[in-house]
């Protein structure tokens, strides 16, 4: 949030003791007047208790607050799970005063516990209390599991003359994979829309953000985006001109979001964004860029900082696309390291050795075949992604 | 091989110098008379030049001879990579005294280098002169790569009174994935069959074995298995009933080898087998098993020792089949774990702890929707794994 704040928007984060390490895993985002809501959820079929709820609650297309859990994802939890999630926007709704149908939830950590509401309703007063406009870093920190870094995005924009602001938190970090949200993300913003443009926005941005994310192929039961507009700034979109204009505001916080993800994906290291063009359509050119993104030796390779041009182009022949190996381009940057599937020597390897060891790099991948084209941020395939994810409950 | 050879094959492993460490790296399969020969390759669309050479060559269905080298897979080699696997049956063609059009060749290692044919054709004599009978197990080193233990399983059957062996050997041990043959099994027997049904019987006992394996979801542009057979046992295959005996030998040794390549997949500790059933098709539980098997996040828990119930049925849930998360039993061996979708407490939970500690054990998933059923064998995914793939060409 730095020094700038939505206007009318108190958020907050505090430890209930649902994390057994003691840190902020409970938090609150509140507006002084019922905003306009538009959701993002999960497209696999097991889908946790919140994501049920929220799903039903946001037909209304109205919310006020949003009250999120970190260490406990509320899922495979059955029936009792449903009451769980209910009664966490109980315990909000009564200590905010308001409806509780106006509360949304969503829930992050292991699957398959049951949730211990008890904590949660004990450390609402306090929640609520501590709620301030500078709240965010807090908020930040309580949805976070094994993120590294509290991820916050703010972006000013101006609507006929009138300053409005969309901040965005998110948390990842494993079970991040395209056609998906990512695990939890919400967006706040002063601005005046409409649901179905609100709906239509956020969709649009998705899919040029946290759609083409990938970190381990996984993907969440939880994955939810919430974005919320309560119109306090004054400026309001009302045709589709000034639709586009908040478009690029929102895009930006969301890719920016989504960027930070990937960066802090799971023992992530790098940031490399793979880019395929020259294909016989976007469709093939997006299959090829998965299965690469996707590819654990190609991801391992990056964590080694070995140019192995080879299992990018064997990951491109198994995606399930026509291509002809004999005509493939590849390069790290704007080094080429493969013309027409053939290594280009020495010289090239030497290069492209020197951009393997930056943080942040792009694999481009011509089939030269036809005008189709796609990208999607990745990240590299660390020791260390083993290691938090085989402890990750005890 | 113990103490049972096939009769009239002889074989032999010895270091060329393509290995950088010395070791093992040129093996020779060579029969006594022409066999009958079946191949199954893989179907990545990025295909070795020896693969491609092969694929061309056992269409007479006629081989006498199989050269193999490792470190380095002759892949993405251009026209020079064809000239160069051409070569490599050429020298043992000559060596041998046998035709050059009888001899198929098998390439694995790292991709996109050309390969030093010089060495190739240097140790060739000495190859040739070592080969015995008694050779496979040299044989089996050669051909390895980053394999802990070398692959052979032998089988004997008999056919109307008249014994005959099978003897398969095999090498993996990453870029494993169902639906495409391993990356190399050679197998020898010495029973006479015609290339008709032995094309049909690899066909079958593939599909029972290395197309029912996975360790990290990639898939090898080299994967090839060969099957000669040579008759010089005197038992023959004239009729299906006779197929059939062959048949069960035939598996046997796949599904043998098949087992020991996930064992000793890159960095695995232990071999699980995923069971799916309850499907409304036999396809959708194969798309569940694939899923589930591939998904790293159940791989690193297995390797973690952690009864993480919630990945197998979150796995499940984007698999793209439509299941009820609310009948899904999950099973670790006879323990369950999760009955309906829901986690059955913590007595279920020490039981099945003591089953993760196991080398081998079964994960069963119910999805109590109809008589749908497969299987698929993985490994877990360890520290090992990255560390493997991550310094692999260094």
């Amino acid at each position: 949030m730095e020094n700038v704040t939505c206007k009318g928007f108190k958020t907050a984060g505090v430890a209930s003791g649902l994390k057994k390490n003691g840190e902020k895993d409970l938090g609150l985002i509140y507006s002084e007047v019922p905003a306009t809501v538009a959701g993002v959820f999960t497209k696999n079929l097991v889908q946790a208790a919140p994501v049920l709820l929220d799903r039903e609650r946001i037909k209304s297309g109205k919310c006020q607050a949003v009250i999120v859990n970190s260490g406990n994802a509320n899922c495979c939890t059955g029936g009792q799970g449903k009451l769980d999630a209910i009664a966490m926007t109980r315990f909000a709704a009564y200590g905010l005063a308001i409806s509780e149908e106006l509360v949304l939830v969503a829930s992050t950590g292991v699957i398959g516990q049951g949730l211990d509401t008890g904590k949660i309703e004990a450390a609402m007063p306090e929640l609520i209390k501590v709620a301030v406009p500078e709240g965010l870093d807090d908020f930040a920190k309580a949805i976070m599991t094994t993120d590294k870094v509290p991820k916050v995005v703010t972006q000013q924009g101006v609507m006929e003359g009138v300053p409005y602001t969309v901040t965005g938190v998110a948390k990842g970090s494993g079970m991040i994979r395209p056609d998906m949200a990512t695990m939890l993300c919400f967006v706040v913003s002063d601005i005046k829309i409409s649901h179905d443009l609100l709906t239509e926005a956020l969709l649009a941005a998705t899919d040029k953000s946290f759609n083409k994310i990938t970190v381990d192929g996984d993907t969440s039961t939880n994955d939810t985006i919430l974005v919320l507009a309560n119109g306090l700034s004054g400026a309001t979109v009302n045709n589709p001109a000034q639709k586009e204009s908040f478009q690029i505001v929102l895009d930006e916080v969301l890719t920016g979001l989504a960027k930070m993800v990937v960066k802090d994906g799971e023992g992530a290291t790098k940031l490399v964004e793979i880019v395929v063009k020259g294909t016989l359509s976007d469709k093939d050119a997006k299959k090829i860029a998965d299965t690469i993104a996707n590819s654990n030796l190609v991801k391992t390779a990056l964590f080694g900082e070995d140019a192995n041009w080879g299992r990018i182009l064997a990951a491109a022949g198994r995606a399930g696309v026509k291509i002809d190996p004999y005509k493939v381009d590849i390069f790290f940057d704007d080094v080429m390291i493969a013309k027409e599937g053939m290594w280009c020597g020495e010289k090239a390897e030497e290069e492209a050795a020197k951009i393997l060891k930056r943080d942040e790099f792009i694999i481009s991948i011509d089939l030269n075949m036809g005008q189709g084209s796609a990208s999607i941020f990745t990240c590299d395939f660390s020791v260390e992604y083993v290691k938090i994810n085989a402890d990750y409950r005890s």
